[in-house]
């Protein structure tokens, strides 16, 4: 039997880990285990933690995952457009499309995050956390710079719009998905274009 | 020894639901255990069971005590004003203000039931998702009401203004707990106040 290349083993982790973020978007990141992920991946569980190591690296790989399918969907359409409003809008659309074409089969991925890990303290809700605190950070950039264009009026704080955006994503899109309401993402692409409106 | 009275057994059912309301606040419904709930109130297995049944019987109880905890909070001191703007504002302040109080020891009860059972069919989802329907449905004839009395502007459409307040205090309640924001709260009540402005 051949033994594995370094590349089949970082195939088989890409695999891994695009299956674990499908799972966890839904069921949550606790709800992940070795064994699970095993049986459905038809891995041994050895395997799965000669790649991820234990539950809690599984969980933060997982995250990362998470975050980089999220940048690529949804910051990536607008990362090449100028800083401010154009960018912001652009932002906007793409994470509402993001919602609506499910990119995350359990929609948004760091609310089912933030509601598992808000009172739960650990390396996961530190890791969550500062996701957070990162892409708020992104927003209100923007926010500033759209504001410095004259884009947005100045009397709007721009950490308070980009606190408002978040929201907005955040809930809309799981009171959507509970209510089986075909217009709430609508609904919510409205309400976040009037946040950065005039 | 005596008997209990049937008057001591809804006392007990009252404590153990308020205590089973807190704790589904933190862990969610699904986080409810009769072992559990038992330990932690001194009672009985079987009495528990007794009094509420098996675990989704248990869970739909829990519910409509929180239910019924958020309306006292939240509707309780807006429903004696008038129709419209003035309840409308009230609910928004007398909301927020729920959340910071801490009236569940969780933050945002729906959210964290919401986030659990949008993508778990059967009874506990359809309860969760009626009881938001329902108050949307509350918001949506305070905001047609101020449309009418000239207080909400004519092109607002009241679905959605109801839509976006309950996004809001969603979305808003959930990341300020993350990420431990003192202001979150506040950042809210500015932008659900702007969703109802003139």
């Amino acid at each position: 039997m051949p033994r594995r290349t370094a590349e089949d083993v970082a195939d088989s982790r890409a695999v891994a880990t695009r299956h674990a973020v499908d799972v966890a978007s839904v069921e949550g990141l606790e709800g992940l285990t070795i064994g699970r992920l095993a049986d459905e991946l038809g891995m041994s569980k050895s395997g799965l933690i000669g790649r991820f190591g234990d539950k809690a690296s599984l969980q933060l790989a997982v995250l990362d995952a998470a975050v980089a399918r999220f940048t690529e969907h949804v910051w990536g359409p607008a990362s090449a457009l100028p800083a401010g409003m154009p960018r912001l809008e652009r932002i906007v659309d793409a994470w509402v499309d993001h919602l609506r074409d499910g990119v995350f089969p359990g929609g948004c991925f760091v609310t089912t995050a933030s509601v598992e890990y808000d009172a739960r303290p650990g390396p996961q809700r530190d890791a969550v956390a500062a996701l957070v605190r990162r892409w708020l950070g992104i927003l209100e950039a923007e926010a500033t710079a759209a504001q410095a264009a004259g884009d947005l009026p100045a009397d709007r704080v721009p950490a308070d719009v980009a606190y408002e955006l978040h929201s907005l994503a955040s809930g809309g899109s799981v009171a959507g998905r509970l209510i089986d309401d075909p217009d709430a993402l609508e609904r919510v692409r409205r309400a976040m274009h009037r946040t950065i409106g005039r």
